[in-house]
C-alpha cells in the first residue's frame, strides 16, 4: 500500500536541514548531516559484519553518541534493533537474545566480559564492541531509501504477569505516530531542544532520538541523570523540553531551591507512573511546567498527556489521549466504565505495537480489535481526563524501571529452600517504589534473607532485587490459587514497614 | 488494518481543547466545542434529508461559517463532500454532479436559480440551501466515531489534458498527512492563527480548515480577498500564517507601503504557481516572511515548501519535499534527471490522492508505483531544491484558478462556425496569466470575437473566458496532429500583444 511508505527518516532529515544541530553529547556537537554521514559509515561497517536488511541485531549500549550512530545505522540498513537494558544480568540478556533469535550483538567495551559469557551460553552469537566496529573497514552500505511504516524498527523486552519477558515489536509507524501525536499536543518550534537523561534502551529515551530526527530539533544526550549537569545544560544548551520520571523531578525541585528554570524551558514531560501530588504542587509553586503523561513500551511512549491549558486545573491527571489515539476504561464484564468508576485502561491508536515477537497468543490476549488491554487501573473524570490509579496491579516502577513481581517470584521459587514466593511494591521516597518479597520456606529448610538476596543478585538486574524479604507460613491465594498481591500490600500496611528486613 | 483508523477529527479536537477558538468569521467566534455542536446539529439535519454514511453530497457554497459547519457535519456522518467551485457555469456543475453520481446538493441561497437549472437537467437531483437546511428538524445523527484514513473525505474536480474534469479523491489520510507534513516544516505553536481568504472549495482553502482542527488553532475566515480587511485582521486577530497566491501577495506588498507586518506574523505561504522574482525581492525588502510552496489538488495542497532557513538564499525555489513526501525529476525516457536538468516533476507520499473518481485508467496513467506524474516541468539544483519552471505545459493559472486549455478548446470547437481552436496562457500583471484563444473558422463562416466570447460565457466560468481571440488559417500541430501550444506562445511573443483583441 503506497500510503505506508515514507522516506528513510534520518536521510530525509539530513536532506531537509543538513546544517541544523542534531545532537550535543559531552563536548561534541553533530549536525544532522554529520550524524547521517557517521551513521552511513557505521552502516557500512555493520554490513561488513554480514548484517543485512530484516536481520535482528542486539544493542547493549549505554547513552552515548556512538549508540545513537549505531541505532540510526541499523535503520539505514533496514535492520531491527533488539535494544537490551544494560542493567540486566547475563542470564536475563541471554534469555532475550535467544528469544529474539539475535545472532549479533553490539556492546559496550566495558561489557565485553558479559559478551564473553553470552557467547559461551549461545554458541551462534557474535559480539562486537562499538569501538571494534568503528575501526573496521566500511563497505558501501545498501541504504533503505524508504521505510515501510509497518516494518519493525525496534524490539524492547517487557515482562508480564507470566514472568517471561516478551519482545515488544515497535514499528517505524509506531515511532512516527508517537512523535506526531506528541507534537500535536506539545506544539513544536524550530528552537526546541530536548534533553535526554533517561536511558536510550527504554522507549522514553529512544523516542527522544526519533523525535529529534522527525522534528529536526537538537537533543542533548546525557549518559545518566545528574541534577547539576541537567541544570547547567538547560541553561547552556537552551533546552526547552525534558523527559523525567518522578525521582528525577524530585531531585530537580530540590536542587533549584528558590531559583526558576530559564524562560525558554517550556515542558517537563513526566512519565513513569503516577506522581505524588505534593511533588506536583511544589512544581506549580516553582513555575516548573510539568506535563504528566502515561505510556508504556507497547505504546511507543506517551499515549495520554495533559495538554498545556489543563496543567493546573487537572493536577494529578495524565490528561487525554493524544490526537491519533483513543482510550476507554473497561469493567470486568467488558463494558465501558462510567465517569468516575475505575477499571482497566484500554487504548487504541497507530502508535500501538503490532504485538509481541513470536508470541501470537500473548498478542491476541492483549490486543483485541486494535485495543490494547494495559492491565493498568484508572478512571476518567466527567470531562474525560484520565487518572491512573495503579499501574497493572502487579507492576512495580522503581526509578523509572519496570519490575514485574512474577519474574522475581519465579527466581525465588527456583531456590531449593523456597516453597512459595510473592512479591509486591512499596512506596519509597527515593525510587517511587521498591520490591518486597514474601517467602514460604520448604519444610525443614533454614535459608536466610541474605542467602536469598545473593541468589537473586546472580540472576536479576540490581534494581529488581527485593529491598526486604519477609518469611511467612502461607501466601494469600484465591480459590484458583492466584496470588492476591493486593493482600500482600495490606499486610505491609497493617504491619508497618519493618526496617530490620530492609537491605541497603 | 488497525493503523489506518483514527478518531473523528473534529470530535476529537472538541474533546481535547473544547474552549480554544476554532474560527473567526465576521463578528462571530466559535470555539471547537461550539463548532462541534453546530456541526452535530447540521449532521442531524442532513440525516433528516436521507443523507447517510458513504453517500456523496455536493457542496456549492462560498467561504462562510455555515460552509465550515456543513463540511464538518458531512465528516461526522462519514459522507464524502463533492466540493464544487461556485464560479462554474450550470453546465459545468451539472457535468461534475452527473459524473460523481451526486444526488443531493447543498447550495447558497444566492445560487438557488442555479439549483433549479441543475434540477431541470438532472432529474434525480435534490437541492437544498444552507438556510433551508438549518431550519429543518435535526435527527440524532449517527456520528462516525472513527475515520478510516483510506476513506474519501472530499472530491474536487480538476481538468487535464483531455479537457474532461476528473474528480480527485482526497482521503482523510491525504488531508491528515498534508497537515502533519506542513507542521513538521513550518512548526506550529498554540498561538498560531491561520487567515483563510482563498476559496474553501479549493484545496488551498479546505486544507486550512483541516489544519485548524488537527492542530487546534483558530482560523480567520474571509469571504474573499480584501487587502484592507486582511491587514486589519492580521493585526486584530493576531494572525501568524496566511495562504496566498501571487496576485494577493502583490496587492499586500502595495498596500502596506513602508509599513511592516506585525511581529507575530510568521509565515506567508505562497502557492498557485511560480511567483515573479521582483515580487519575492520586494517581500525580502519589506521583511515579509514568504514561504514558496508547490502543490495541487492531487497532493491535498503543499507537497514542496521552502523551509525557513532557506527563504533568502534559495529565493524563487519552491523548496524541498515535506518530510513524508518524495520527489524526482523524470526525463522523457523515464530516467532521473541530473541536477540542473529540467524534466517532469514526479512526487510520492501519503498525502497523494488514491486516484480519480470512477476513472481507473486516468488514475493508472498519472499514478505509477505510487508516483504521481504531475505534468509540471522543473529541475532540482545541486542541493535538491526544486525550481518549478512551468506548470503542466498546458495549464494556465489565473488568479489562483486553474484553467485547462483543452476544456476551453472543446467548448470553442462546439461552436458551429469553428473548425479548429487552440488556447494558451499569456502573462498578465493582475492575474498572473490569462487565457488566449486561436481559432480557425470553417470555410465561409463569418463569426465575430464577440459571438465566440458570448458562446463561451454561457458554458464556462468567467475566469476561463479567453481574454483575446485571434483568428488564423491553421494551427500548429505535429505529425500526430497534437496541438503545439508552445508554438502558440511563440506566435504571441513574436507578434506582441495586440490590445485590440483583448476583451475586458
Amino acid at each position: 500500500m503506497q500510503n505506508e511508505n515514507m522516506p528513510n527518516f534520518l536521510k530525509k532529515r539530513a536532506f531537509l536541514t543538513p546544517d541544523r544541530t542534531a545532537i550535543y553529547f559531552h563536548d561534541e556537537t553533530l549536525t544532522f548531516n554529520e550524524l547521517y554521514h557517521r551513521s552511513v559509515k557505521a552502516a557500512g561497517q555493520l554490513q561488513g559484519l554480514g548484517v543485512k536488511k530484516d536481520d535482528y541485531v542486539g544493542v547493549l549500549l549505554k547513552n552515548h553518541l556512538d549508540t545513537v550512530i549505531i541505532l540510526f545505522a541499523l535503520q539505514l540498513l533496514g535492520v531491527t534493533a533488539v535494544i537490551l537494558n544494560n542493567r540486566l544480568t547475563t542470564a536475563e540478556l541471554a534469555w532475550q537474545l535467544n528469544d529474539s533469535k539475535t545472532k549479533i550483538v553490539v556492546l559496550e567495551p566495558s561489557l565485553s566480559e558479559v559478551g564473553n559469557a553470552l557467547k559461551s551460553s549461545i554458541a551462534s552469537l557474535s559480539c562486537v564492541t562499538n569501538n571494534q566496529l568503528f575501526l573496521m573497514k566500511s563497505e558501501v552500505p545498501i541504504i533503505q531509501e524508504e521505510v515501510d511504516l509497518a516494518d519493525i524498527c525496534t524490539v524492547m523486552y517487557t515482562s508480564g504477569t507470566t514472568g517471561n519477558p516478551k519482545g515488544v515489536m515497535q514499528s517505524y509507524g509506531n515511532h512516527w505516530w508517537n512523535s506526531v501525536g506528541s507534537a500535536l499536543n506539545l506544539g513544536f518550534i524550530e528552537r526546541d531542544c530536548w534533553l535526554c537523561t533517561v536511558p536510550i534502551f527504554h522507549i522514553s529515551g529512544f523516542s527522544i532520538l526519533m523525535r529529534g530526527v522527525i522534528y529536526g530539533v537538537p537533543i542533548v544526550l546525557h549518559e545518566s541523570f545528574d541534577v547539576e549537569k541537567v541544570l547547567a545544560d538547560i541553561k547552556n544548551k537552551q533546552v526547552t523540553i525534558m523527559s523525567v520520571v518522578g525521582t528525577m523531578l524530585s531531585r530537580i525541585v530540590t536542587a533549584i531551591k528558590d531559583e526558576h528554570l530559564p524562560e525558554q524551558f517550556r515542558c517537563m514531560l513526566l512519565g513513569g507512573g503516577p506522581a505524588p501530588l505534593p511533588l506536583l504542587q511544589s512544581c506549580v509553586e516553582k513555575g516548573i511546567p510539568v506535563f504528566q503523561t502515561y505510556g508504556m513500551t507497547e505504546t511507543a511512549s506517551q499515549i495520554v498527556t495533559l495538554s498545556p491549558e489543563y496543567s493546573l486545573t487537572k493536577l494529578g491527571s495524565a490528561g487525554k489521549p493524544l490526537f491519533p489515539a483513543q482510550l476507554k476504561i473497561e469493567l470486568d464484564d467488558g463494558s465501558d466504565a462510567p465517569a468516575g468508576t475505575a477499571g482497566e485502561i484500554v487504548v487504541k491508536g497507530p502508535n500501538i505495537t503490532a504485538g509481541y515477537l513470536y508470541r501470537p497468543e500473548a498478542t491476541m490476549e492483549k490486543l483485541r480489535d486494535g485495543w490494547l488491554h494495559t492491565g493498568d487501573v484508572g478512571y476518567l473524570d466527567e470531562e474525560g481526563f484520565l487518572y491512573v490509579l495503579d499501574r497493572r496491579s502487579d507492576l512495580i516502577i522503581s526509578g523509572g524501571e519496570n519490575i514485574y513481581p512474577a519474574e522475581l517470584e519465579s527466581v525465588l521459587l527456583g531456590h531449593p529452600d523456597v516453597a512459595d514466593a510473592g512479591v509486591t511494591g512499596v512506596e519509597d521516597d527515593s525510587w517511587g517504589q521498591v520490591p518486597i518479597a514474601f517467602v514460604v520456606k520448604k519444610d525443614g529448610a533454614d535459608v536466610s534473607v541474605e542467602e536469598l538476596v545473593d541468589y537473586c543478585m546472580s540472576r536479576l538486574a540490581k534494581y529488581k532485587i527485593p529491598k526486604a524479604v519477609y518469611f511467612t507460613d502461607l501466601l494469600p491465594r484465591n480459590a484458583a490459587k492466584k496470588l492476591l498481591r493486593r493482600k500482600l500490600r495490606e499486610w505491609l500496611k497493617e504491619a508497618g514497614l519493618d526496617d530490620e528486613n530492609f537491605i541497603n
